[in-house]
């Protein structure tokens, strides 16, 4: 195991009916702005749960931050802050609403000329303005992070950054908002905690069991629960596992004191930059490639996850390294997620512009230091 | 699932090495209290890195906490921080100078007569001192929660606290400190970590995948990795994964959702209070007759943990439970540990004052409510 430093002092309100308590966990006289997404929060309810939640505050709301949240959008808000002297945010979304207003919190007090070297030069952040969350989509795990990604529409670039600065004060999972969402939201939430997991997990051995059978753990019940989850939305047992599955996914602890990757995310990034795929779709994509053409650096754990989360234990480590990477396309597709270029009309181009711009930045992805030719091989897998 | 909330800030230094951090993480012109227990800190040498560490505070040290801490010692450093106007508590030790120091913090800003009642009464704790904590024994997950255990020789009471504002800080686990153990302690740690997980799983079913596999993660590490630590004390991993395990085991998060029990501590310090018996081992004689006294209400989970943990899988039910009974006693006699009380020199009598006491105190203890009148089969069932 490595050394490691953890910290996440993110309160966790979970359970049903538990939004009633938002109003109590933000201090008395803040002026909160209060944001969201698309506007599903009107039609499943709880838009006037939360409303009626913080009736006892100034709220200016802002809506419309949408998926994939925009460089573009986000500074609309940065601007309504300060206009508004807001000193609290209150992000009701999935994680593209709490990493969007993650970049706000940042973004008001960022010293220099475009909050977006953020993302861009990784300008360190220095201070933000404090968050509350309301979770409506498990999926990212930003309700128990400082992780955030954001899109630059103009530039057609998709970029991350992180600070405890931006973890939320609190955050409240009820799962009966998964009762209203659509199959592709839940499909897409399943994928995207698998893989976040997977980032932390499929690398190699440093002899961390606890690490290990946690992140095993996740994925046992996300291969479990999730189906059940799209079997029969009402089936609050289920949800409640899922989602706190998801939080558990990337909330830092499974990723302690062991290498990471995140090569898949990394060129997902891109295809939803270039081809707007939903992300929890491009990792489902990506995700077998970078096994398969890793299969070598990344065997011991390859092997590992089959025994452990798929059952995978006969054969030789070849025809077992196949049979679990299959295993994983297979999860994917039972949850309706495609897992190939050509489901998406992605064309063979594409590749290459990719394999360009990660050599243009210069740097290699993961830490098996996947480099642009790695990532052509990756993509080209998933023809 | 349960509702629940779950908040940790505990900020973790975790590797070989990190001592020398300790400086960093407590504010400038602090004047610090460094506590410590009987001084096997100065042969291991974390009294040295710990001073070298904090070179540039003015630092009062308050050694001599005992095992078990005694209120009428904590008294004294509490009377200590008020004389020299101490503002940051440094625990440098094990459980027992953690839980003592947890207490000074509070009992420090006690609004009443006697701090005891913190413990006695559950009187309130709205205040407290800052902690760090250096930890030099896994065991009691007091690094990382905000528990605390205290003892009143006068009574020969031992009762416990819990407040979130005597958390640490920040806690520094190098699995170093580990290297020059005794095997008693080492033992001890292993059983005392292993009975938090059990505490927090050993109940009865409410569909909470995640916290059950995170729980026998936990519970699988500690029975693997305890003995390698015990047949070479040098083995870095072996005490890494001993350590972090031991923190994982009540830091709350196995807990969140799930009933707990706890009767097995509430006996076993009932031991300690009467005989001085060191808490793991009295943790060790009653958990086998808890499990046997409660072997209907406890039954699913009795046998989830023979097959989970120790790959108990065929025969009638009672069969199985006769042998995850049994297999928990082997694990931790395997360890050195002995499980009945005449192997402590404990007298039958004792049985009935412990039975009279919690007959006094009007009160059942455990999610499944264990009586007076349960108290005694199970201390029975260890003769």
């Amino acid at each position: 195991m490595y050394n490691f430093e953890f910290y996440n002092p993110v309160k966790i309100i979970f359970g049903k009916g538990e939004i009633a308590k938002v109003g109590s966990q933000i201090p008395q006289g803040e002026k909160v702005l209060m944001t969201y997404g698309g506007g599903s929060i009107f039609k499943n309810g709880v838009y006037d749960q939360v409303k009626a939640a913080i009736a006892g505050f100034d709220v200016i709301e802002f809506g419309g931050i949408e998926p994939n949240p925009h460089y573009e959008t986000l500074m609309k808000a940065v601007e309504l802050v300060k206009k508004e002297n807001i000193t609290y945010l209150l992000a009701v979304g999935g994680g593209s609403v709490i990493d969007g207003t993650k970049f706000i919190a940042a973004a008001v007090y960022f010293d220099g000329n475009d909050p977006w070297d953020i993302c861009a030069k990784k300008a360190p952040v220095t201070k933000a303005m404090p968050i509350g969350a309301v979770l409506t989509l498990p999926a990212t795990g930003s309700e128990m992070n400082g992780n955030s990604v954001v899109t630059r529409a103009e530039y057609q670039e998709k970029l991350s950054f992180g600070s405890p600065l931006v973890m939320p004060q609190f955050s409240v999972l009820d799962p009966e908002v998964i009762f209203s969402l659509p199959e592709k939201q839940v499909a897409n939430g399943i994928v995207d905690a698998f893989v976040h997991v997977i980032e932390q997990y499929l690398t190699f051995p440093v002899n961390s069991p606890i690490q290990d059978r946690f992140a095993e753990s996740i994925m046992k019940t996300l291969v479990e629960e999730g189906p059940k989850v799209l079997a029969n939305r009402a089936d609050y047992d289920a949800a409640a596992n899922f989602m706190w599955s998801a939080t558990m996914a990337l909330n830092g602890l499974i990723g302690v004191g062991v290498p990471q990757d995140w090569a898949t995310h990394m060129i997902g990034h891109e295809l939803t930059a270039y081809h707007g795929i939903d992300h929890g779709r491009t990792l489902a994509i990506v995700l077998p490639g970078v096994m398969q053409v890793r299969r070598q650096e990344k065997k011991d754990k390859i092997l590992q996850l089959g025994a452990q989360v798929f059952g995978i234990t006969d054969g030789s480590d070849d025809k077992r390294i196949d049979e679990t990477i299959q295993a994983t396309v297979d999860f994917f597709e039972s949850v309706g997620i495609p897992t190939r270029l050509p489901d998406y009309n992605v064309p063979a181009e594409t590749i290459a512009k990719i394999a360009d711009r990660f050599e243009k930045r210069g740097y290699t992805v993961g830490e098996t230091k996947i480099g642009p030719a790695e990532i052509k091989l990756i993509l080209e897998n998933r023809l």
